[in-house]
């Protein structure tokens, strides 16, 4: 009988492991994706793709005669053999001079892109349309390589503050938030919807384990085609029990952001490079009050304030601006917004029950966050549901819960592509989506 | 301007903080929800559950009088003050002398399940008609706790061996792997589907990473109604290219199975105690081929094969009891599945064509993992399609990919509520999903 006992060193080489130096004027094995070649006479370089970055091959003059082949083109999957030398105008400061090429796979046609320029300057739609082949582009992939990072810190972070991962359902009965924008499917026959939000299932679990989160799709069926809107995309949510306040809640995100940020820059510091991102500073971050922030912006840009009860993108655009001049700050919350604008289960605030213990987060003038506390209370809920005139079909479990107790707790969510495309400075969701869902966009 | 500068140390304590023993003999502040009250005559225990697990808080003769009220009820969330002694019946070997006690929140009516008794001794039906009541019960929270330390095993693993998470789309305009078994909406007035599988993008993904996993769920419109099988569950994938061999997957994921289970053991001891779970040993798992397989049980149990194109649930007992009794084995590795019975995507055996490069891994005698190496040469993709007479609409972009250069690659796709199911013990796949999905179930 044969066994398996676990992962097997291989014989080809790492990038990081060739530069721990060990390798040097060694005789090894790699393999890569062709990138770009290079022929420059006497010598022709193949730059290989790798998943840990860019790494220079170098074929001389008496390799050459044999090595370059008409097939040796560029997505060719190929292992190559050479001694490892120092060169400081390669990437990584090494090159591998080659003698033997094998290879693993051929491509079948031409790229529809260019991908081993430095900047794909090509159209968003075409990079959409060719994802698979425009993220073989050095940069565009980084973005993604950032993301992880995102969410690693997210789950990093919160795992230390005695947080549990989740997992709630996407397909349900009716939405958490109410009808609209709900993307409906047939359920053997019953209708159901998909999950615009895991609020009501996070709520609940923090009658279960004081403190939860979920990284995780949500799906909303709204019409606007902009470019800070799509209509499936990451939600890094949260929900945390015996809060004090829902200042707790600003305190937690304002750890979360310095210590993402921290493991960005110590674990993705090559990506940050390539795309030459300047990340936001998340020592300190100002609060100001809904009201405040609209009067603040209204005086000092001479702008007339048109809706009372919310924020426009225009308003976000200067309240970020505002606290970057004033106080040389990217990230803002603003707190205590209208209760009217938020959903029945936010708490209001009782000295003034016209707005809610929320906040919204700002980086570098765009909503990142919604969050604040919940009613827990089961009667005070059942108040604020009857005030509205809601129905409570669909909601037996939610309520059912509360009828029996539930600690003081609250929570916020965070987008993260969102998130992901104000930290890299992208204009455009898309830029920082895998496989964008919107209007227009199904495939691929 | 108010500022928040990250996490601020609370007043109350947490039961790892009590256990350090810096606490000893001193006044503290803990909170919680009060999970059972014992009146013993002189003095009244009132156990606080936390996420940590549970506090015993010791109300004696004198706080009694004014302390014990009527509204103090189980699930009641307090703050309770007092005096840390060692005590070592209580759990964890501590315990509150309390000398006050506020109250955070009040129930508004009574339990529909006994949670705080040790076994819930209650019908699966009612634990999840009631899931947010049933889950406070320490047992059964505690397998939620155990699935997270999977999905935390998988992503820790993964990044260590060079992988990227990757977030692919769920609504989609076809499915991965055919027609069948698909949820169907309406996106905007166009058909669409929810994703079976990330198949198609995790593939299209190890042309840009190399590696890479994603940990989401998935959709499938199966109408069986089994013990083992639900319609929405979470799906452990990776994808991993310049592999020598299926056998590297196998060898991939033996490795992080022993590292997942070492970390069970190591951070959620607590849990695996509470739930008497006997983990399996990963150390070395037994490979033996589909159809040897099948030979083995039929001689041993002297059992006919009916089906010779596929594994039987009986058969899987059977083999699962085999390789225990001749091995020791709970782990098991069966290879080269029929041609006919897996994806055209997947490679098949240069060798013999009837079989596949695949494979499936049993755990005591149930499948919990697919996986394999995919074709990677467009030409034998659009052959094996072509032989199939399979349709490609839908798939451009997936076959475009190809046709732009693929490294050699394969990947696998582990049922995570299954696994967790298999690890613990139980019976029914429902008992380690949070809120199932099944034929007659879309709530809670």
């Amino acid at each position: 009988m044969e066994f398996t006992t676990g992962i097997r060193k291989k014989e080809t080489v790492e990038i990081s492991e060739l530069l721990t130096g060990d390798y040097m004027g060694r005789n090894v094995k790699v393999n890569g994706a062709v990138h770009v070649i290079r022929d420059m006479g006497e010598v022709t370089f193949v730059i290989l793709r790798k998943r840990e970055g860019l790494l220079q091959c170098v074929l001389e003059e008496q390799a050459k005669g044999f090595l370059i082949r008409k097939d040796l083109t560029e997505e060719a999957a190929v292992e190559a053999e050479g001694i490892v030398k120092a060169e400081e105008r390669a990437p990584g400061g090494v090159e591998i001079r080659v003698s033997n090429i094998r290879f693993l796979s051929r491509p079948d046609g031409p790229l529809p892109l260019p991908v081993s320029k430095w900047k794909l300057n090509t159209s968003l739609e075409a990079k959409l349309n060719y994802r698979s082949v425009s993220l073989r582009n050095v940069r565009e992939r980084a973005k993604f390589k950032i993301q992880e990072g995102i969410v690693r810190g997210f789950r990093d972070f919160l795992y230390g503050q005695g947080f549990t991962e989740i997992r709630t359902p996407k397909i349900g009965a009716k939405g958490a938030e109410g009808g609209s924008n709900l993307f409906r499917l047939d359920y053997f026959h019953r209708p159901a919807v998909l999950a615009q939000s895991p609020q009501f299932y996070k709520q609940m679990m923090a009658g279960v384990f004081d403190r939860v989160f979920e990284t995780a799709p949500v799906f909303r069926a709204e019409k606007h085609n902009t470019k800070r809107h799509l209509n499936e995309y990451t939600s890094l949510d949260l929900e945390m029990a015996y809060i004090d306040g829902f200042e707790d809640l600003m305190d937690l995100e304002t750890g979360f952001l310095q210590d993402m940020l921290a493991l960005l820059k110590r674990e993705y510091e090559k990506e940050l490079k390539l795309l030459d991102a300047a990340l936001p500073d998340a020592g300190r971050i100002p609060k100001v009050r809904f009201e405040e922030a609209k009067r603040l912006v209204s005086e000092k840009y001479r702008r007339a304030m048109k809706n009372p009860y919310d924020l426009e993108p225009e308003e976000e655009l200067l309240i970020g601006q505002y606290f970057k001049e004033e106080y040389d700050a990217d990230f803002v919350f603003v707190t205590h917004y209208p209760s009217g604008k938020r959903p029945f289960y936010a708490m209001d605030d009782p000295e003034d029950t016209s707005v809610t213990l929320s906040f919204d987060l700002l980086l570098r003038g765009m909503e990142i966050t919604t969050g604040g506390q919940r009613i827990h209370d089961y009667r005070m809920l059942m108040e604020k549901i009857e005030k509205r005139g809601m129905e409570t079909e669909g909601m037996e479990q939610y309520l059912n819960t509360f009828r029996c107790g539930m600690p003081p707790h609250g929570g916020l969510g965070i987008g993260l592509e969102r998130l992901t495309m104000k930290l890299l400075g992208e204009e455009n969701l898309r830029e920082t989506t895998l496989f964008p869902r919107d209007l227009g966009r199904l495939e691929p």
